[in-house]
């Protein structure tokens, strides 16, 4: 399973570039149009990093993969399989509201998504097990949800406070804290 | 074997979000012709993740791998790759009755390709192996085809008993069944 | 360089259904061009299936991977990499005369890549290795580039000549050999 | 990770093809405008080709992995992942000023996001560590973002010489040296 969403997540991250489409002269004028499309790509890209590392290290504590875990990996896969075509959308209409709205609602399914996977996969391994120790009270984890949901409303605004909230979510996750690094040390024993 | 196929599939459900094209315009209405495409990508999303799942376990039962067995596979990774195809044809025209019986062609050939690889198997690693008792009378596998015929053909009269069909098979093979766990629990052996 | 290389081809072979473009409307009237783009599709799709076959056994048997073996399978991969371009070029001009024959150019030089990455392994592993004797006479690895040559030349004439050659090539390399059989029991051992 | 890494530029070096669009018409005549377009894509083959081997080979000398090399590599993922979209640019223009100006900014940021990732590896593994010595003064890679800044600057006279530049750093780092040697012997030891 580690290695069929390692491979679904390479691909996702992968064709999103195929979605920035080859414009048409060559001159500088026509780049310009392609300055929302690449930050948005750039956005996504970090995105897809971040679920990939976060779940490459997650897979890595799972002893025994049920039907349930099966499932709610596919959930999620499904979610993150949007990510390109929202991503396009939004890029494309330069920010516009409503595609950076759905930009977020997609964010919000793969956090929820994401979190789902992550309680059933706690609730099969007990809550002394190696992710349930490393995620701990999952801050960032409850917050992520409740920032989409501003980030949606607030596109009715003024859409960069949505693109600078997915920004930031994007940047708190960046930052590295103690989980992976108890998973890598749960690892070595 | 096992990787190349895993491979193929990870990238047959990945490029098929590249048939929701980007729309024009940052609108609701634009959104609402993507509807049937979104929705028939679901369905597809949930078979191939099906197919995924049952072929990636039937190959953990494969001992050794002789050309029949490894072409048979061939020939059932062939009529899935031609799902995004059908998937993006039958949503573009909403569920319209010659691209949705064609999907359910494609369903229906997928479905005997992998009742061939199955025998194949079968008949290689002989009547007592962990597959064959996993399969036992393999009640789904039979009816599955049978439903596909009945929704091809009433497509002439409504598509959505024929897309219902769909769905009732999708979440019949949903359903775990003892397959899985039997295969799981040869496996610790 | 065994996974890069069953990568790609799993790629290739894969994204080549993204030439099948969807066509507008819904009767069996716009599925009647796809016919021949259906059949180059085939045609293309077994020709990398046995690519990834032969070259996925090939190299099971290399022992010591070096700069001009990493090379040269580069360069065959190169070549196999085009397929999809000139499968969908073939199949959307109907296998018109110079599509037709670029088909077979692009054959031709894989068939020469794929005998020189078997020339350099055969050379750095020895005359008496596991490859050497699998392959024995290569009659197959000499038969066929010359039946691409006439091939590619019979498009002049009529290019269902040209196609029926592609197809008996094909057909040629799927009849099971010694050699497989000979590299798995060399892999039992 | 380097499996990741594998199945990224395994999709990249693919996906390239993509940029090829099969022309409308069946004449010699429709092949000429693509010239431009398969040269530049036989150069990106072969720089990816290049990163592909020099990445591969250099993870296999990493022994843990920490959070700073994780995105250092993912750093080097994303500006390769857009050599398809400026290589596309690059060939349809006919290696325009502009275009061709910025394929070598692309080449040139990969460079240093290689170089970035090389020094973190080195410093987590220490002066004496394996690629450390397999990389000695690294002349190649201080050589290549000067040759890379000229080639971009000498777009504005002529891009031929730009475009021969890129070929010349690529053929630089075709011609084998001692570092993969080294890590090939490290390995076996």
């Amino acid at each position: 399973m580690e290695a069929f969403s390692d491979g679904v997540l390479a691909i996702i991250i992968t064709i999103m570039v195929l979605e920035i489409k080859v414009p048409h002269g060559a001159t500088f004028s026509v780049l310009k149009p392609l300055i929302p499309i690449a930050l948005s790509y750039l956005l996504s890209f970090i995105y897809l990093a971040i679920y990939w590392n976060n779940h490459h290290h997650m897979m890595h504590t799972v002893k025994h993969v049920s039907g349930d875990i099966l499932w709610a990996n596919l959930h999620l896969l499904f979610w993150l399989s949007l990510v390109p075509f929202v991503t396009g959308w939004m890029g494309e209409n330069h920010f516009a509201p409503i595609p950076t709205a759905l930009y977020g609602m997609i964010l919000l399914m793969a956090a929820i998504a994401y979190y789902i996977l992550q309680s059933r996969i706690i609730k099969n391994h007990g809550r002394d097990s190696l992710l349930a120790r490393a995620i701990g009270k999952d801050l960032k984890g409850k917050i992520s949800p409740v920032l989409y949901i501003i980030a949606i409303a607030s596109t009715w605004i003024n859409t960069w406070i949505a693109g600078s909230l997915y920004l930031l979510v994007a940047l708190m996750w960046l930052i590295p804290d103690k989980r992976i690094e108890i998973i890598f040390k749960g690892d070595d024993r």
